[in-house]
């Protein structure tokens, strides 16, 4: 990936798709290459599928797969740098809905679980291929990734100074056990319409928020566990 | 790993070195080799290290590694069978112990954590590696991982039947999310003494047992969280 890093080093023109141009109308040419390679990326590993796989997976020739990509990196590259434009996007949403602090935290948890389901194929690939990715590659990654869990800590933050969240809760572990939850479900999620991902978030942010132990559910409109009489 | 495969498709004698093995004298010869080629195979991918990059590691020659270890395709198998093995030993540990079943998952969970970081090189492999693990090994992997989770919901379901955990909750989605909050760390540990796992562990639990709600810390001796007076 000398050349990705490169680039990027250099300052130089972003090489990924744009995350609006993927999403508009299937993103064209260049989006069904890249939804169709990042499924065989992540089942056979990025090494071992060819170009002529990836051609052969959307009925293209080779000819026709090399006029939308010009190289395999470019589309593991166009991967990368959509990962992160959706987990952005993600992030910046739940911070600017309406609503309270303990409500955008809900939100994200809610939304993040949604998206690594949604997009299983691109980040099973990001941490498959970490080692070929390469260190300034995987460099950019790690910034982003810093921003992203600075901004979720941010939301943790936000929680505890309006009193939604306890005061001795540390933002940052709370931060990666959201951050795992949610995320790791990028190993066990099975993409066949057994899994609602949107009850799962709910369901874990009911566990973080209300306890396992025997208390008794949040009732609508209280924001407190009432706990049973002993 | 076609060879793995049949080797244990055929039901021979497992291949794979035994934990017990591994773990006394630092493992021997064999296991100073699995250790130091764990290192490399996390860092740069299990395809780009050579034979002699780990001769180089532990400052064998050549000959004298194969004279311990056949191929890397075996170091390999020792690890995704040594990953196995730790799992299976930290459950039987946490489920056998004295005490009461909630107990039993507080020091379920935070072993696990503890687990992980320790192994933090092997674990990342079997993940890093899943597509070149190929079918019929990562099918066995994924047996064992189902016999793994199978064990972690009757450590629930066990504090259920008991009332130290809520009646309401789905145990095979807490399961989800003790493995996903702990599991991760293989991504984010930092292996450089700022860390602790212990702690980490600890605090996950907290988070889960007693929610993130603003209620007051367990007290010791008590086992319910005890409600601010409103």
């Amino acid at each position: 990936m000398r050349s990705l890093a490169t680039a990027s080093d250099a300052g130089s023109e972003m090489p990924y798709i744009d995350l609006d141009a993927y999403l508009g109308e299937g993103g064209g040419a260049r989006g069904r290459i890249i939804a169709a390679a990042a499924r065989l990326f992540r089942e056979r590993g990025y090494q071992q599928v060819t170009m002529q796989d990836v051609a052969g997976a959307i009925g293209l020739s080779k000819a026709g797969l090399y006029h939308h990509c010009p190289s395999k990196d470019l589309i593991l590259a166009d991967i990368v740098g959509l990962c992160g434009q959706i987990l952005t996007r993600q992030l910046q949403t739940a911070s600017e809905a309406e609503g309270t602090p303990l409500g955008r935290l809900q939100r994200f948890v809610v939304t993040r679980m949604e998206t690594i389901a949604q997009y299983q194929d691109f980040f099973t690939i990001v941490y498959q291929e970490r080692p070929y990715l390469g260190t300034s590659t995987f460099g950019s990654i790690a910034k982003s990734a810093e921003v992203y869990r600075a901004g979720v800590r941010d939301l943790i933050e936000d929680c505890k100074a309006c009193g939604q969240l306890r005061a001795d809760i540390d933002a940052h572990l709370m931060m990666l056990a959201i951050d795992g939850m949610t995320g790791w479900a990028y190993v066990w999620f099975r993409d066949d319409g057994t899994q609602n991902p949107t009850r799962i978030g709910e369901s874990f942010w009911s566990f973080l928020m209300n306890g396992v132990h025997p208390v008794e559910p949040l009732v609508a409109g209280r924001d407190r566990p009432r706990r049973n009489s002993e």
